[in-house]
């Protein structure tokens, strides 16, 4: 319905997740408005994007050279391995500061249904990995709390006491939301709150 | 927080309309998913609006060349002339059906509170554009039913009217919306509907 470049940049927009046609033609007419030297910006942070991010050689977090910053950092120790869904999960823990150790991207969650199956996610990576690292006592899957995440979190747990049985494999806590009323909780998750009661510290 | 490239790009994209932090890194995310290509394509959409879009210089739309695909039209009449506020409404207007004539695109509404006088938007050139079209003989005025666009209404039908007093000028009309209920209708809306109230056509 639009001029060529008008339609082409709507047509471009409207294909990212959670643009619909109206927010799409939205965007383009606000892009319309900027100067180029604006677009200019947009149209490079993307390109760059595409040309100077990797995937970390160790855990598959986004990275801008060979290893992630996180890999990188030699003040982050290797007893504790955190296994998460997708490099964007990473920075969720970051931000809690409860996390010092290394992380491993399995880039997915299990969904045999939608044909999403082992050899799919970076599962065997972590296998190969877990070796090397000498001082490595623990492995936490942080995944999320559904299904998939469960799926998920069982096959990874079964595959690595089969190849590493010394590892400890934890998953982090079900439970309340901080500030969540019990009254309102559905029922799963306050019976994960009760099933995972931990000590009152001292 | 992120790899340097990964921040750019959620930064730049936290900066469009309605994407707050979290979108940002969400559409991020889904970017450093797709092949190059898509990128690459997305970049260049963007670059290309910057670059091939200008406004027709008869009617301030979005224009690739000179002048808009609807001003270039030898069989759009210019009987009767339609004011709108942002070259995106003609779009809405075209989807009627309802108009086969050409368009005046102001670029925006008068806000005397926000700064908006009529020296910002295209009014001048409308007033420059009207003795020009020799068979004209009514302006619509296709704005917003807000307080906005009354007053821009009511502006512009009074310049027109002291330059071109021959020129009709019309408004779009204010109503119950199609599979509207009247129980439900605002009183302000209702009373515009009984207003405008028309004979039922044979």
């Amino acid at each position: 319905m639009f001029e060529g470049p008008v339609q082409r940049l709507i047509d471009e927009l409207g294909r990212l997740p959670g643009v619909g046609p109206k927010s799409a033609q939205r965007l383009a007419f606000h892009l319309l408005d900027q100067p180029a030297a604006e677009l200019e910006r947009l149209a490079e942070a993307i390109l760059a994007a595409g040309r100077d991010v990797h995937l970390c050689a160790d855990c598959h977090n986004v990275a801008e050279g060979q290893q992630c910053r996180i890999c990188a950092d030699p003040r982050r120790g290797t007893e504790v391995l955190c296994v998460v869904a997708e490099a964007r999960d990473i920075q969720a823990i970051e931000k809690t500061g409860e996390f010092r150790g290394k992380y491993h991207v399995l880039g997915g969650l299990l969904m045999p249904i939608n044909g999403i199956t082992p050899d799919q996610l970076h599962i065997d990576t972590l296998l190969q990995r877990i070796p090397t690292l000498p001082d490595l006592q623990e492995v936490v899957l942080a995944f999320s709390s559904t299904v998939d995440g469960e799926t998920t979190a069982n096959y990874v747990r079964s595959q690595i006491e089969r190849q590493s049985p010394t590892v400890k494999v934890t998953r982090i806590a079900s439970g309340l939301p901080v500030g969540g009323d019990l009254e309102y909780a559905d029922q799963v998750t306050l019976g994960r709150a009760f099933a995972g009661r931990t000590a009152m510290g001292n």
